[in-house]
């Protein structure tokens, strides 16, 4: 065997301090930073580690000149030399190696760079495709660095916990048998038999509640699944959660679970304190407080009913809509000392809350001592202090209004008003705020379709007391499903599962699967179903997302090595792409390109 | 929200002991035998962590002794009762809770079960078909829990070891470009881009190249990857693998940390003690001392080169050959108690050598006094002491020879005969045996296409003083390649990998790929090694086979929770299967059925 001929590392570039000075070091790495003070070379030699100051010095020899010459940024560099401490004046507290430099006695240089497409730093607003095109060079970004080293910290953390409570991570298969509901399913042709397909999977559930089926009781996995959804902003076409599932327990058993790991797993990644137990809101509390089920509660401005003060208002259009059994809901908006509530400002809410919805935004002011002008203030003369006093406002605020119809549209059109609010107006604290929301409706209406279907999925238990009347009154049956919100974002979802074949088919049925398309498509664990299940539940974080949220940042291709584009393309590798003409033959497939318009 | 109406264990079925006499406990699990003494019925109660004696005593009252008649096998059980000390005679000391019973309470069902269609048991030779059908019966085995298991605990000790050692585990995406060159890829339609397809990886490789190209300097992932083989025994579509890569190093860098790593885990898992170092082998010496590149040195029986003493000899077979530049070696089959050396035998170790394409299969005995007799004995008169020297023989051994023109076929025969008297003649010591083999061949020619191919892939690097050869004696040039072995099989491969274009466009050419192709294919690669890659080199355990090996199976599928049977189908979800046409329709393809024959 023969060894590649360069000087390999003695340590890294991020260790040497004080303690190292006169020692003998050999470091490898790329060329950071590059000054050349006349005859002086000051190169900052930057790996995972850290960066180290390499001083070529005005004595050094014709060879060592030479290669210190030829430097450009990102060379990869073997560097010989002896630690010294730098001269006082030169220590860089910033830095971890700042109290040192390394006086280069030979550099070799490994591999050559040419002109860099974007410079390798971070908060640089580089066009996304063109950081992923040129990924490997992107990777070499601390940002980068930092986030992965976090998602590594952060599955591992994870791993450790569940681990140490008896849970086994079981690995299920990943072409499996397609199972569409919601989502479309990626297709793998088989080369064996013409015309049958493996699917990717949308998540490991039937498997899952396979495993409790045979016994293994607690079982996680950090598992790759797969979504062939139409491009939306962060969506990527594979994704990485947390599956988990628990045989015997209650959905609070789940809810524990999972208070207890994250507080485990964000203290010893991040030092930071969660507390002991997660705030709870059932959905019907969320939508009416927070206009949603993924409130953010890093801020207040709450959502109150004001249907009764409304009606006894002037205001007949609120009289109106709450003469036909309709919604009248408002939040404060805090006096803020750098945003003026100008109507240009208030314009700007009232679209925010149309997108969701509301033909409107109705606003009044508030004053000294307890006085509100304009807006729809003058309806509510003579009720300024009810009014004050419902919304807890104080003079510079001002209230928004959103009357509807329809309770769910009047709460989204006021949580967008409020979202806007608290970044607006910079109400958001820092830090994490978790909430669970629970008690959701198991069926939505389908409108277009004309049929209910789950809102969840269909493998969700529903409560007890709606056993009777799930086919009667559907619309009002909740399940004991339970959602994980982190700082306004989904972050999990999850129920108890049913275990029982004949309310499984009720379900299917309902959601419009008759027993022949359910035994055809879910047949398998209807079978399963047959041979004593255990009950059980589970839940499923995202990881992309929390790792995303835990790192400060909006959008997964953050926290992700290699993602698609939005277009669902790799700029870096060109997937997907042609392939062989031999190999479509090999999977008995013909393409059959769309006409052109 | 309501909770589901069954009482909750409150210990597992594995933790009461005498301890716990009188304590009231809840247990919930699976009946897994059920005596009935008269009016006194046993139920052992089973889950994943042991198994209780429940007891219904004769003073049951009417609900309780129905609950207990109605119990079938495996039927989801509550029982609600007190922990008693079993009398003395009844202790099972091979039970964890041999020492105590529960005397029943209450029991309440929680879901049935029809009869089975095999025992859940271990060992049972059940058609494995019928086990993958029902897989979630044969999960609750006590064989696959515990194999489950031992995946698990060998994969996270795995995990936390590198972790502690700076490398950070990176989620490679899975739809990626198609690049096939060994095995076929599994392709990915997109919806998106008719025509275009996604591939499964065989493996990371590229991408953990790339990695490193990023920065990464030490990367690992418990990867599943994908190959499209023809069904082959102990294949599987999918599988699982230690994907490993480290910048900045050489080969015994790679194999060191291996060392370290399996050393670590094997203890920790199985408190099993490794030495610190493996055994190394070049791929020659492998060959001419076992026959194999993947050597089972649990026992002896080395293979010895006796070419010089055939020519001495009066057999003219021998002779020829070795006139022709051939090749003459031999095995000792050590004396046996229980295996007679007959005719009979002999010819199945003849068979044995064979199907490596031996012409047949010499031999003598070892008698009394150093005399040889049977066989070819006769052309060896006076040569006996030499030959038996040479052997290591003593009386009651036979010696087995081969001779062939073909150096690879006359090692590869004898290996087999090796293999065969191991098992046969019960040599195989219990324990695991690792070794690493180095310095491989970098190409193999491919006969049928006629053209040099890379022996592991075409990314590993070639040792130094081949350089310059590359091209005018491809089949001399070794590479900086290693296998790890473990009790004759191998569970990794590995290599120190190019870093530089043109030598890597050089080995494309080698394995007739022209720049075009290479660049059509591996362009992203080849522009990724344009901007400073480090000198990098990896490996590759497969996590099924090394589990497999430690849970002393000779199947993948015991270690793997829902395996593809060996035509590459589930049997308990029936995939691959047909899907609707709309979804192909959305992926804008038509299947080509083939003509019936």
């Amino acid at each position: 065997m023969s060894e590649e001929l360069f000087s390999q590392r003695t340590t890294t570039c991020g260790s040497l301090t004080k303690a190292d000075d006169g020692a003998r070091v050999i470091l490898n790495g790329w060329v950071h930073r590059n000054r050349n003070h006349g005859s002086v070379h000051f190169i900052n030699l930057r790996d995972r580690y850290g960066i180290t100051q390499v001083v070529v010095d005005d004595d050094a020899d014709e060879e060592l000149e030479a290669a210190a010459n030829s430097l450009k940024l990102e060379f990869c560099i073997a560097v010989t030399g002896v630690v010294r401490k730098r001269p006082a004046e030169m220590v860089n507290p910033e830095m971890k190696t700042g109290e040192i430099e390394v006086k280069a006695e030979k550099i070799e240089i490994l591999s050559t760079c040419p002109a860099l497409p974007f410079q390798i730093d971070d908060g640089l607003k580089t066009k996304e495709d063109l950081r992923l095109k040129y990924r490997y060079l992107d990777l070499r970004s601390q940002g980068m660095q930092k986030r992965l080293k976090l998602r590594h910290d952060f599955i591992l953390s994870i791993r450790n916990y569940l681990s140490a409570r008896d849970f086994l991570e079981i690995e299920t298969p990943t072409m499996i048998k397609s199972t569409p509901e919601g989502a479309r399913d990626f297709l793998v042709p088989s080369r064996h038999y013409p015309g049958k397909f493996y699917a990717l999977p949308q998540s490991p559930q039937l498997y899952k509640q396979i495993l409790m089926v045979g016994g293994m009781d607690k079982y996680f996995q950090i598992a790759r699944c797969y979504r062939d959804e139409d491009a939306r902003g962060d969506r990527q076409l594979e994704f990485t959660q947390l599956d988990l599932e628990m045989s015997f327990v209650k959905r609070d058993d789940v809810l524990s679970l999972m208070e207890g790991l994250f507080g485990h797993v964000f203290k010893e990644v991040m030092d930071y304190d969660l507390p002991a137990t997660f705030r709870r809101l059932t959905y019907a509390d969320a939508m009416n407080t927070y206009g949603s089920d993924k409130p953010d509660l890093r801020f207040g401005v709450e959502i109150k009913d004001v249907a009764d003060l409304a009606a006894k208002s002037s205001f007949s259009t609120f009289k109106e809509i709450i003469g036909k059994g309709g919604f009248v809901k408002a939040v404060c908006a805090p006096h803020s000392e750098t945003v003026d509530f100008s109507r240009k400002y208030i314009t700007s809410l009232e679209d925010a809350a149309k997108v969701y919805g509301a033909h409107g935004l109705a606003w009044m002011k508030v004053g000294e001592n307890k006085s509100l002008s304009g807006g729809v203030s003058k309806f509510f003369e003579g009720m300024e202090d009810e009014v004050i006093e419902r919304m807890g406002a104080a003079e510079g605020d001002m209230i928004l209004l959103v009357a509807h119809q329809d309770w769910k549209r009047c709460c989204t059109s006021l949580s967008a008003v409020r979202n806007k609010l608290g970044k607006d107006l910079n109400l958001i604290r820092k830090g994490f705020e978790f909430c669970w929301i629970i008690d959701f409706p198991l069926f939505e209406y389908n409108e277009e379709g004309g049929f209910w279907e789950a809102a969840h999925h269909m493998f969700s238990m529903p409560q007890q007391e709606y056993l009777d009347t799930l086919e009667s009154d559907p619309g009002r049956v909740l399940g004991d499903l339970y959602d994980l919100v982190l700082n306004g974002y989904e972050v999990a979802s999850g129920s108890i599962r049913i275990h029982d074949v004949e309310l499984q088919k009720r379900i299917f049925r309902i959601c419009n699967f008759d027993d022949e398309t359910a035994e055809q498509r879910f047949g398998f664990l209807l079978n399963a179903f047959r041979y004593s299940p255990p009950p059980h539940g589970g839940i499923a974080p995202g990881i992309d997302r929390m790792v995303m949220i835990m790192a400060e940042e909006t959008s997964i291709h953050e926290v992700i090595a290699f993602p698609k584009n939005t277009a669902a393309v790799s700029p870096m590798d060109d997937s997907p792409s042609e392939v062989d003409q031999k190999q479509l033959d090999e999977l008995h497939l013909i393409v059959k390109y769309p006409e052109k318009p």
